[in-house]
């Protein structure tokens, strides 16, 4: 079970950032009209404004390379946390940027696990 | 609704670092046997087992000073998520340490929240 958790954590957290590097408007198929993302301090809610949100950030490109993937299972209905640590790489930068991230998982209906909870900060 | 989930984050965070500055012991009050402490990578589980750990860690005193503190309602039954950023003065080190930590937060049965999920990460 405790194998199976942190399995389905790096397997999302591999998704995630990999259509965030290469295909950002995909993400919306992980959210839900119900997720929230709090991205450095600004609260969004909703599909569409979470996707407005991550594509008009001021970058077209970026890649995220992760350093630590922690995950638990949040609840007995199916739910995950998912606690992230990385850094991304910005065109023209030199340096990247380090980042902590938490993702809460939670089971839709017909069992699928989307991203209820989001919240992001750079780690300064 | 969402200024008050922002309190009880708050709250939540400003009493427990201050209970891991003065009292570390106390800190068993928040915990269940459900909980889940996952330390630097390190999985531990249950109210024993987690405050055995906090209060053996290879420093007596210490000092947190908070950055930030998101919160979100994790789910309709009135947990919340709460994702914190800061540092640790430890003794005798001239620099802070600076990390993250998230909370899920879960009711009891008597309505109380203690903590179900914890995940604390150093940022390097």
């Amino acid at each position: 079970m405790e194998e199976q958790i942190d399995s389905v954590g790096k397997a999302f957290v591999d998704h995630y950032y990999h259509l965030f590097d290469t295909d950002r408007p995909a993400l919306s198929s992980l959210y839900q009209p119900t997720s929230m993302l709090t991205f450095e301090g600004q609260k969004i809610q909703g599909v569409d404004d979470i996707t407005s949100k991550l594509n008009q950030l001021p970058f077209d490109r970026c890649r995220h390379v992760i350093s630590t993937i922690d995950s638990q299972p949040a609840s007995v209905t199916g739910g995950i946390v998912v606690f992230v640590s990385g850094s991304i790489q910005l065109p023209g930068e030199n340096h990247p940027l380090q980042f902590s991230q938490m993702f809460h998982l939670s089971p839709t209906l017909q069992g699928n696990l989307f991203v209820l909870n989001d919240m992001f900060r750079l780690n300064y």
